[in-house]
């Protein structure tokens, strides 16, 4: 929390004190929304906003805007529904896993039960585009529909391939692109449509934000094997026992054979799983792993040189980078 | 059925042959969409929207707009993602209602579990929005977003109303509004759009849908409490044993001092949920309910009189409000 503290004030630094004031008006305009629909909802969803983290979505679009004084209310706008949707796919995903706690808070799943939880999610979804549209932008809602789509079908590769300790690192990946990456692409997008920035330059954008987005992912699930619990707040290995085959595993069944033999579902008490994680960690695999999420960051990095960006724009963009990087939990 | 069917000849009589070619249009859209997500997906949401049923929804918009040869496309698409969305919410009902049958057809939460259902439904609803964003109209967008808002807010106040028996009417009216008569609404405006009537326009044909789908809703409530099961395949009085309170109860209760404090939660069997509907018909809210649909439908009728429609596309969205007013399963 300290060291992402600390970055989000370097980047501040860099881009501008026009940053946290925005990041506020996004924080209150999420308020309103969630309030706007009776007591309810402002119970559930106002508590899944709140706790919905690190506000990486709404930094990107902020960011890859830049100032832009005359257009903030299409900007505040942009920024609010990438984490509309962000935080509905929390709450779909807590009703998917069963989920109890998330960020320590219980979820509205475990609160309110299904019905409620899949609603709720439906409703922040919506949300998101009234928010998008009432903006007056096609083109971001276009942005922002392409990415809920991929998010949806990555949620199904996922459902697939669960339990098969098999699947193919391609197929990993693909599934990373579409649940997490395609919706930094977005964001970025998002913030360089309001730049007006061209086509081509609105798009070289989303790539960085997308490749930002896979070396999240990346770097999430070699947490989830690394952990310690004591850092992540998270039983080690949750993904294995869930059924859900990332890259550690992937890699580490290239180099033991008993790990390339193993049926997943065998493994179902935390101390398995523990056990598990240990020894996908003795193949070396979490640190390749981690090395090609640090690769995919340092390329999209240079991406940033050859756009029409002011200095301390392109310099917070890269420390957004960094501080993907260098996440540790 | 064959009444149904009856009646769509008819509408095609008055409205004219572009209709039935043109909802064949919108049939092969929604097979394309659906396929165009890997095989899963085609599997499960191909089935849902084959079973999805008499497609009111495209109906209406392509009613609404009448003939528009030049902008075909543009009400393609319109017609596609408001069934689209209608799918989105039979897959997540679903969900939340544990049904295992849907028009026969086991449902995709049946076959394929939570996850794979909430996906889908993600699916659908983010392919809706796409489907409209790539047709290129904002208001479209605009009007759609407002309906799935609503629909969210409406399942989410329907889960807060459950076994509470003493619900206001008005609380249900609203109810019913958010859950079914804004989605109709949307798809009278969209086609209204797509004809480019004036914005005064365009408002007065949504409120004719909201008031058809208002009707539709009061009728389907009915008609759960009327059965017989071998008309409508359900269980007479499903809705009361999920603790769903509708007009039918709400209005026998104010006629039956034992109805009005009968605890909802003690209906548990379906002979007991036979019994009660035999017991709120015998206090004639049946025909009350019915006939308070009548009107809604009547007034909606008189609405199009003053909107500058063509004779024929005039009496294909009367006859509409008809086959709403005739239903009996």
């Amino acid at each position: 929390m300290s060291s992402a503290a600390a970055t989000l004030s370097e980047i501040v630094r860099a881009a501008g004190s026009h940053v946290p004031r925005l990041l506020g008006l996004v924080e209150q305009r999420l308020k309103t929304l969630a309030a706007g629909h009776g007591p309810v909802l402002a119970a559930h969803a106002g508590d899944t906003i709140a706790a919905g983290g690190k506000r990486m979505r709404p930094l990107l679009v902020l960011l890859a805007a830049g100032p832009q004084a005359a257009r903030e209310p299409e900007l505040i706008a942009a920024a609010a529904s990438v984490e509309l949707i962000h935080s509905a796919t929390l709450v779909h995903d807590d009703v998917l896993d069963g989920a109890h706690l998330r960020r320590g808070v219980p979820t509205i799943w475990a609160q309110g039960g299904r019905a409620l939880a899949v609603a709720t999610g439906d409703l922040l979804f919506s949300r998101a585009f009234s928010e998008l549209t009432a903006a007056g932008s096609l083109p971001a809602v276009r942005s922002l529909s392409r990415a809920t789509s991929a998010l949806a079908e990555g949620e199904l590769l996922q459902r697939q391939d669960a339990w098969n300790a098999a699947v193919p690192i391609e197929r990993y990946l693909l599934r990373c692109e579409l649940k997490t990456a395609r919706l930094f692409e977005a964001a970025c997008e998002l913030g360089a449509q309001v730049a007006r920035l061209t086509d081509a330059q609105i798009a070289e954008l989303g790539s960085f934000g997308r490749a930002i987005g896979l070396a999240f992912q990346l770097l999430d699930d070699v947490i989830d094997v690394a952990g310690p619990a004591s850092l992540t707040g998270k039983q080690r290995g949750a993904d294995l026992l869930d059924g859900t085959v990332t890259l550690p595993l992937i890699l580490a069944r290239e180099r033991d054979a008993q790990l390339a033999a193993l049926d997943l579902r065998t493994i179902t008490t935390p101390e398995q799983a523990e056990e598990l994680c240990a020894r996908i960690e003795r193949t070396d695999a979490l640190a390749e792993a981690r090395a090609r999420a640090l690769r995919v960051v340092a390329e999209a990095k240079c991406r940033l040189d050859a756009l029409p960006l002011e200095a301390g724009q392109r310099q917070a963009l890269k420390l957004v980078g960094d501080s993907v990087a260098d996440r540790t939990a």
